[in-house]
């Protein structure tokens, strides 16, 4: 018997008492110096495909680094496929190798792709990121590359582009997070439309995404099927945590795109359950973070940024637990 | 001075005469048998990355003999990433070899991945697929392993969700061809929703397109931010077409997907412009195809898969063509 993917994250959650998902987001730019003069050398070569393996390779130490020094403290990592995409073949084999050092160290993965496409295209993406590979004539398939506990799914296409990922993860004890209000600041051109006979685009989305994930509740509660909803928009994330009472919510934003853990409570119930919250800069790059470095001084240098890291994680946990209980909503099993 | 990438694919279109794209779908499940015996060993490994990185040999070759066989008759081909994704990092490897093959033959390449975020994440997805690798420390970038001349992108986010691609495609001559109405049976659910204050929300994505794709007109008089519409709704393309004076369509679903060459025809000016359309399953497995082997027989045959996509190639074209020439849409230049 397969556990439901969000009852495993739960027990997770539980284990480490905290809805903290740590963002994945590696980008040379921000990489401690140390780290990329390790790799200099390689990082100059004049061969496109030789470069590209040493980029891929320095985000494997730094991933690495991070996990290492972090994987004690959080359910699940989140790494965002597009920054791994931008060194092509070698980009996608640290990712897979990310992905196998976080689940090695006990770690839950949701891999931020917003895949869409319909059919059996949206078949592969499913068995690409959360499923298997089947060959013909061989009968039992193996486990894909990333093999993610979920992934995060663009629903613009409807119910034939978002259920062949439902299928996959139905039969593979998968989850995956379906877009409906995103963080960014334009997400509203499209999205909070009013419709002629109902609400707005987004809540329309949402009635979907309900619909979709109606099939597959887990002992906790919660669908299979969950929601992206940016933790910049608290009116929304009340909202939709009306309409969508069995949906968990992936709440990215929180940290570096702006929001407050106290915007982030909207999207929880008084039980503390109902959200995980994604962190990527404000944990990655803490170690050259200027309100990081008031708090910590020792730690606000290059060569210490998986110390930084770590102790940024800490520094987030404590601050949305502080934030839910003064909601009322911290889980008594979470209290310290 | 860098040019536009609608003008590039026009003569490449006035070259073969045919506005006829190649979906490049590998999928082993279609795949030849003599073509899979030739790796029958390597698909029957045990370990996981032996047997990923043995489908993507095959995909190789698969895919090489179709671009050897059609290269000389086809401006553009699409490779579909989730197809090569399913295979991990050796499947992306498979796709960079794909590209780089064609592209060696003298086709233009449009990635079909749909890809969408915000902001940096969106840059990234945009270098990583048709621009540039930049990594600290050195002065000039070089191309990224994909550098395809478009990409399909899915505009659920708006303005700042998008504009990164154009960005990347205007500095690079490359573009984008955007999401409106899709080609899937439930794509309606939430494009054909009418909105309070004006037309429907795929219309009103295509205004969105519409506004995107004014900043960079080529000298054929099209954006270099085109727009994907199904060529299964002849009803929407004729809409769209009025709306959507300067936008190139990008037409899937001609072929297999049930549309017929004079459904594709309200996608077309008189003057034979505005779209271009993709056929891949029709032209991949046209050896295995039914209707294929009652036109020719001698053909329908696996060892025969390259001969028999070429010959269904030279078949759509021919049908296109007379689709238009029936629509008094044939461009002179395009008569045989």
């Amino acid at each position: 018997m397969i556990q439901h993917a969000v009852d495993r994250l739960y027990e997770k959650m539980d284990e480490k008492k905290t809805p903290l998902m740590i963002g994945l987001d590696p980008n040379l730019a921000k990489f401690p110096k140390p780290l990329l003069d390790e790799i200099a050398k390689e990082l100059e070569s004049e061969d496109p495909s030789q470069l590209r393996a040493a980029a891929a390779e320095v985000i494997r130490r730094f991933n690495f680094a991070i996990i290492d020094a972090t994987a004690d403290l959080v359910p699940i990592y989140k790494p965002q496929s597009a920054y791994y995409e931008q060194y092509g073949s070698a980009g996608i084999k640290s990712l897979e190798d990310t992905i196998a050092h976080a689940r090695k160290k006990g770690a839950l993965i949701c891999l931020d792709a917003k895949r869409n496409d319909i059919g059996s295209t949206s078949t592969a993406y499913a068995e690409a990121h959360l499923g298997q590979v089947t060959v013909p004539g061989r009968e039992v398939p193996v486990r894909s590359a990333d093999d993610a506990d979920f992934m995060t799914v663009n629903g613009y296409l409807g119910t034939d582009g978002v259920k062949p990922f439902i299928d996959v993860a139905d039969r593979d004890g998968k989850g995956i997070f379906v877009l409906a209000k995103t963080s960014n600041p334009s997400a509203g051109e499209l999205q909070d439309l009013l419709l002629k006979d109902g609400p707005s685009v987004y809540q329309k989305m949402a009635e979907l995404i309900d619909k979709w994930g109606k099939g597959n509740i887990g002992k906790n509660g919660y669908s299979n099927v969950g929601v992206v909803v940016g933790a910049t928009k608290p009116e929304e994330a009340s909202k939709l945590r009306v309409m969508l009472p069995l949906t968990l919510f992936l709440m990215p934003g929180y940290g570096a795109q702006g929001a407050a853990a106290e915007k982030l409570v909207n999207g929880f119930y008084s039980d503390g359950k109902g959200a995980v919250v994604n962190s990527a800069r404000g944990i990655l790059y803490a170690s050259s973070n200027k309100k990081f470095a008031e708090r910590h001084p020792e730690l606000a240098k290059p060569e210490r940024f998986a110390e930084a890291a770590r102790q940024a994680t800490i520094d987030s946990i404590v601050e949305i637990n502080e934030a839910l209980k003064k909601a009322d909503k911290l889980p008594n099993q979470w209290a310290a």
